[in-house]
């Protein structure tokens, strides 16, 4: 039987492909540290547990399209905290991010069309631009650069007549980099030159460190028609497993469209969204104590994974992600071997190759992300056994790159 | 800002259109009698609420993009009931049967591919295919006919080089007929002569009445490989709001790609598919004295429409929605006076208007779909206030179409 094309072309996410290896080597005993999935550790709060525990309703029945009226208004009223004014209409609960990313999509976009991100990005945009018959267009970002956006000029030159959005995701997943007002005023000035949408991926707002402060597309002035923001519950309250999310737009007309995109699924999780009404009413202190424990854990990891020479980064400022540029040819076959040929003391490490976040061929090879979602001991000892993993894996033969001095900085 | 052509295109759900006028009605003070939306009042079974409840793991975390393990084996455990024998690798976990037919239709087809369906058909099949970029194409089966299947010639006709399944829903919706197992091999012979997928909607399974026998394609002989069924607990556990379903196929290449599109959105609900679990594992004699129930409020219904002259309907077998014609020119505008200008002592009845159900254009515009899905004195007085109010809406003047004498026997 012959599939479809999207079917055979689909990429199989570089952040899960691995899991049979997983499987197969829990079998043999071994504990895994899990660098390579953004699945935080941090307990979902007990207002979340309260709420789905206490669900008063015998039946356990659709919602409206559009998400429950309650939970809307909560978002509304998060925003607020921010000084951004949006108001329910402006709001579809989604399922999950993910499905508000096929939304967007789908919204400004007919097949063959395209969708400019800056690479290296979080992989999945790929799965959603083939499923919904798109093209990611990749701006390529460096670590040289902090992985700030290239000039202007890198996008204008990437843009088509089929050009529909510019895709940009701060705090960013898989880099850490949050992008400044001005360089989003910069994406906003040519989202108008060139009538595109200006898509925003904000999943990471509470997570930024050392004071770096979030600028939201929702904030930009003279945008309200081209902005589309995807947003989640997933990370921001350890709530992965809840698929609740949110499509953000003051764009009446693709509110309409997704509206009925929506109706065609007919709602996101009922009981799912009265626990995210509960967390969203939690007062904002909450964020306080995860952001410092997720900022103790970037640094942690930091300091672990630098004292390694070869082994190249940069001290991100949000999301829980870093790329680190290893001595390693191909990670992907250095991430598969983690996991088939190496432990320490009964233990291993998973990360996520690195060429999948990227769009150019032949980027990321030499690269890995990892999630500092676990605990800092943890961390610190997956470093170690991701390191010493590393030195035996070169020792083994085939997998050292040239490193080339100066390429790129340690960032201590 | 220039919209997709699918964002433009597609439809509003003729289930949830009227939506805006049922709530101002109810702002009104108006009581809302639902006919028009699958939405089940039968509790949802104690050992779902338990198992959720229950949940230990302090973090609500993503689970395996095909479905938590214990959820797969309860799955195949269930269909072994039937006789039916299918492995964990055959079944990945969706959102919903919703999501398993968006992941059957992106599997089959590409961009301008076709699926054909015997209409009237689940009307979210439309929004589905316009969101994947499919086209819809209907073979029409009549109520004088019981709503079977048209002759193979008819399904021939409406296969092109672009076609790429064949959809069929059994228990229907919305016409409540079961499918025999005849006509379901007609149907497989087809698929095989024309290289062809038969997708199966099988969420109806257990609602069958008077003994009525349901066939699963799965039971189908050699065509392990064409076969792909959509499966939900939405109506089975009368847990609609927690959008878990599933895709079931024995072809390996199927599964392979359904899986790289459920890893681009994650995974289902956690907590919700460990309630489905819990319910799976119910002993079957649950559904006795809700397919009892089922029955009965079908034979209340019939017995409520068939009072009146002019209102047409056939027995259902299974499901629970029946089409009902009506001496009316266009109940997409019967199904709004009835929101906005009608009312029984501060009640009023909400339809789904028939011709959201067809694709072919013109058919269904006297048609209604109405769901028996309320206690038996409520359908009762819904029927009251429907007939009471087409009464009305025809004396008022514009609305009457010329009723054909034979054009369609009532059952009874």
């Amino acid at each position: 039987m012959k599939l479809s094309q999207r079917a055979l072309t689909i990429q199989a996410s570089p952040i899960r492909k691995l899991a049979p290896l997983m499987v197969e080597a829990r079998r043999r005993g071994l504990a895994i540290h899990h660098l390579n999935i953004g699945q935080p550790d941090i307990a979902t709060p007990a207002a979340y547990w309260e709420a789905l525990k206490h669900y008063q309703d015998p039946v356990l029945s659709y919602g409206p399209s559009d998400g429950l009226p309650d939970l809307k208004q909560a978002i509304v009223a998060y925003f607020s905290r921010y000084g951004i004014g949006i108001e329910p209409g402006d709001v579809l609960v989604t399922t999950g991010g993910s499905e508000a990313i096929s939304f967007a999509f789908a919204a400004v976009a007919d097949f063959g069309g395209e969708v400019i991100v800056p690479e290296p990005f979080y992989t999945n945009y790929n799965g959603f631009a083939t499923l919904a018959g798109l093209t990611v267009v990749p701006v390529t970002t460096r670590a040289e650069d902090g992985f700030r956006l290239p000039p202007l000029e890198d996008f204008e030159a990437a843009i088509t007549p089929r050009t529909r959005a510019i895709l940009v995701c701060s705090p960013n997943n898989p880099t850490g980099t949050i992008f400044t007002r001005d360089e989003l005023e910069g994406l906003a000035r040519l989202a108008r030159k060139h009538d595109l949408f200006l898509i925003g991926d904000e999943v990471y707002k509470e997570f930024t460190y050392e004071g770096a402060a979030h600028t939201s597309l929702l904030q930009l002035e003279g945008m309200s028609d081209r902005v589309i923001v995807v947003d989640s519950i997933s990370k921001r309250f350890s709530a992965c497993g809840a698929r609740v999310g949110a499509l953000i737009s003051r764009n009446r007309d693709v509110m309409d469209a997704v509206l009925k995109f929506g109706q065609a699924r007919l709602c996101p999780p009922t009981a799912e969204q009265v626990g995210a009404i509960a967390a969203y009413r939690m007062d904002p202190s909450y964020f306080d104590p995860i952001r410092a424990e997720y900022q103790a854990r970037r640094d942690t990891l930091l300091a672990g994974l630098t004292a390694s020479p070869g082994v190249l980064l940069r001290k991100p400022q949000g999301a829980f992600y870093m790329i680190v540029k290893l001595p390693v040819r191909d990670t992907d076959d250095f991430a598969r071997w983690l996991l088939t040929d190496w432990q320490m003391d009964g233990e291993t490490v998973m990360v996520a190759p690195g060429d999948g976040f990227y769009a150019t061929p032949g980027l990321g090879g030499d690269e890995i992300r990892v999630a500092y979602v676990l605990e800092r001991d943890k961390l610190e000892r997956a470093a170690k056994i991701l390191l010493e993993g590393m030195n035996a894996y070169l020792s083994a033969g085939a997998g050292a790159r040239s490193v080339e001095a100066g390429n790129l900085t340690s960032c201590r």
